[in-house]
């Protein structure tokens, strides 16, 4: 059995492990902020540190090479980062500098379309030939998987669901468009909307949870009050569903997937979430769409994107995953 | 060279033609009003005698076959039609029914997705991988086609592009969901909306086009005034690009596609249309999807229906296409 290591790069934590070519381990799982204020040397040295850290917990285990899951836009073809304004990479070679680094081939790919190959590889959407699937944190990513393969358009940069206008004429979003699905159901965006009602005077127990300062509400505290009764709280969510919902049901009614997986912190408020989320896509979408289609929380927390970025290493280097 | 009989089934026009197997020539190309009013087996008999017309008109060829594009939901495997209640159909065995009554062997797809599989084979859109394309007429539908196939998903649903819902809390649509793009762009919306202006007092040469019926005015009609300088139909058609444009940059978005193609009554407009159209596209969507991405009207006005009802049945009998 060969292993690889797969790394994820996010905004705020940077993930690697060392994966079983087929799937079924995952050792040396570590993790480090990626503190991306230190600039783009100190990011890369980290992710280096730590690529051996997994390694060195995997002793013993023959590593054939690293797959790399790094935020976009990025082209899988030279291995090289676009633009990352967070990370401050612009035309970076990130594939090729890694893998000498490490002494080991290696491939790129898009976050969001690894955490969705990983959950179509070992998670929630295993054996689905028809899988879109929400990254929802601090932005809002998506990859499409069709027929075990990553559907990435003709230049690299298909997949931004989260940058789908649900309201031509709504919120702004960082992206300059308008109405963006990211604009109301992201993280910042759901603890935004909470906040703006909270400063409008809605009767909310929400203040208590952090001192009576609402700069620092985030979308966990709003779960977590909605689960402690919170009726305001819950309404939070339930528009939340209502936004997310129309989203999906647009991806319900555009590729008739099998499965729609919802990864990211937003599975954390559960049903409070999910059964308003399906009544709404049940609402708005076809029937027979509907009808084939199951919406799941991811199933790898945390380490989809590790799994699918060493799968994006084993199918580019030995043609089946 | 073998020839095959492409249908187009429209909920006001059937068309037929004669296409031969390379796409090169259309022979017969005969035309009926539907008249769905007449009942489903009236609507079948107008069908077996258009193909009948046009193979008449094609004598001395070789017939292999009949290729159908009706509206759905549908199942291309089984060649049934599962509902149109404008038609009147009800699992209906299209196909067969027809291949029977004209001796052929046939094969059965959606309307749009013929339409859209017709401009990629003979088309605005051909040589192209990544094609996704919007049919705008008395609705607004899609297809989607990868690689030179129709992408169906998992139920052969995909590509309701129409019921993209553009505004959440939007005006509702006949399908149930609320802020379709069919409930701003399709030919009706845009008479209705421009019918609208006018009861609320626009200042408009409108009216004068239809001897002050407004229910006679058409979205035609909009594009006439709005070509003869009446400013507010013009707004009309802005509006339209609006609307169109952020239902174009949310599929520029997910798709990341070489070619976006708009069918349909709506490319009468032109430039009036499709200028501020791909600006409101650039202003929505990623740079880099939207730099790989033209949008164009259609080219088989009237035919790309019937060509792609052909090369469906090619595909499917011959393997290529």
């Amino acid at each position: 059995m060969r292993y690889i290591v797969g790394i994820d790069i996010g905004g705020s934590n940077i993930v690697a492990g060392t994966v079983a070519e087929d799937g079924s381990e995952l050792l040396g799982l570590v993790s480090q902020p990626t503190i991306a204020e230190q600039g783009a040397d100190a990011v890369m040295q980290r992710i280096v540190k730590l690529a051996r850290a997994s390694m060195a917990q995997a002793r013993g285990k023959e590593i054939a090479g690293v797959g790399i899951g790094s935020p976009g836009p990025l082209n899988t073809k030279t291995g090289i980062v676009l633009l990352t304004p967070n990370l401050g990479w612009t035309n970076f070679p990130l594939r090729d500098r890694l893998g000498q680094a490490l002494g080991l081939p290696a491939t790129l790919d898009n976050d969001a379309n690894c955490a969705i190959f990983g959950e179509w590889w070992r998670g929630a959407a295993r054996g689905s030939d028809y899988v879109v699937g929400f990254t929802i944190g601090t932005g809002i990513g998506g990859g499409i998987v069709l027929a075990g393969k990553i559907y990435r358009g003709v230049s690299d940069v298909a997949g931004e669901i989260g940058h789908m206008s649900i309201d031509s004429n709504g919120r702004r979003c960082k992206c300059g468009n308008d109405g963006c699905l990211e604009a109301y159901a992201s993280g910042p965006a759901i603890a935004a909307r909470a906040v703006e009602g909270i400063q409008t005077g809605a009767d909310t127990s929400l203040p208590r949870y952090v001192k009576d300062d609402l700069s620092k509400i985030t979308a966990q505290i709003v779960y977590e009050a909605a689960h402690d009764g919170d009726e305001y709280a819950l309404e939070v969510v339930h528009d939340t569903a209502k936004f997310l919902g129309t989203g999906v049901a647009n991806i319900v009614n555009i590729f008739n997937p099998e499965v729609v997986v919802i990864c990211g912190g937003v599975t954390l408020a559960g049903a409070k979430l999910f059964a308003p989320l399906r009544g709404e896509v049940k609402r708005r979408a076809f029937k027979p769409a509907v009808d084939a289609c199951r919406i799941v929380p991811g199933e790898l927390t945390g380490t989809a994107g590790v799994y699918g970025a060493a799968a994006v290493f084993v199918q580019r280097t030995w043609g089946t995953v």
